[in-house]
């Protein structure tokens, strides 16, 4: 029969880049015992994202940076909402541009994930935040 | 044991903006019961989105309408696909930019949204429309 | 009482571009059963994305393309990633600004897609590769 549970777990960032979050998800996977089901994953804030990118290369996610920050520069001219500091509306516009949920089945015990993606936080703001991660898992 | 509503939300929109619909979504949940859960949100439309953006200073989603309309300016002379307009293509960009369903979990009773958080109908073209979004619930 | 099913749908593609899935994903649904419901989709790639996008004209589709290929162009010297190919970081890139999951009610036994929706796999590689799909479905 079908259950459901729910967790939260938190990320400490040291400022805008990359978190890689899969070993705590699939940690709550395991332990929920569903071998097969759906897992959700809702990160409650505004700057920052969840995304779902290549493990192996590094280089990838630094040109990921890259590109962000030549798309939507801190400081940029165009934005009025600045009281929150010059990486604050970039921010905000890196979060709308990317996603603060994913769905993923669960196969055989764990996340159904291809062999080359993880599941990273993305810190968008300069500075170190805390960040929650809700995390709702369904399945049997 | 677990059960599931579905339901369906329609929203008047006053031609490009956003339209928060957080409270609506709420009340569905509210009066389904369930404590705890998850509510997915699909909007049946390509030329609009559903953002969860932040809901406090209005100056946020003013910028975000205008780095989107920087990026992709009505009447672009890139696109070929004119016949409906000069927004309806920069609107289809838009949406595939961003999102048309959402997965939030559901906790204590309600959307396990962030502080912050709103969800908002992105409406991309200048004229009004009517917008229907399906909402899945499932608790217990 | 509310059951699950998980499956797979590969695709093989022939290079950049959209393939429709709407079909492959409705069968599924049908052979189910399941009248009301939950389809979630997962695309195991970082180099290619699932997008839901008008499937009337394909100008828009092809709009799209040139859109996005304007963007991030191919060969983009700003990236450092380049072993895998030209094409390699911008199709990372159009990953991360779409989506490789979605969520979609099933109402009256069927996706609860818009009249104009269409789901398509949009390889961003070059070359031809084989894709997958994980599909989870849930309902009654």
């Amino acid at each position: 029969m079908l259950r459901q549970s729910q967790h939260e777990v938190n990320v400490a960032t040291r400022g805008r880049g990359f978190y890689m979050i899969t070993g705590e998800i699939d940690e709550l996977v395991r332990k929920s015992g569903f071998k097969t089901g759906l897992a959700t994953l809702h990160l409650q804030h505004t700057s920052a994202s969840l995304l779902i990118q290549e493990n192996a290369d590094p280089e990838v996610r630094r040109d990921l940076e890259r590109f962000f920050s030549r798309l939507i520069p801190d400081g940029d001219r165009l934005f009025q909402h600045t009281c929150e500091g010059d990486d604050d509306m970039p921010a905000h516009v890196r979060t709308a541009l990317t996603a603060v949920n994913l769905g993923i089945p669960i196969a055989d015990g764990q996340l159904a994930l291809g062999n080359w993606q993880g599941i990273y936080l993305w810190e968008h703001r300069t500075h170190a935040h805390r960040r929650r991660v809700v995390v709702h898992l369904l399945g049997e």
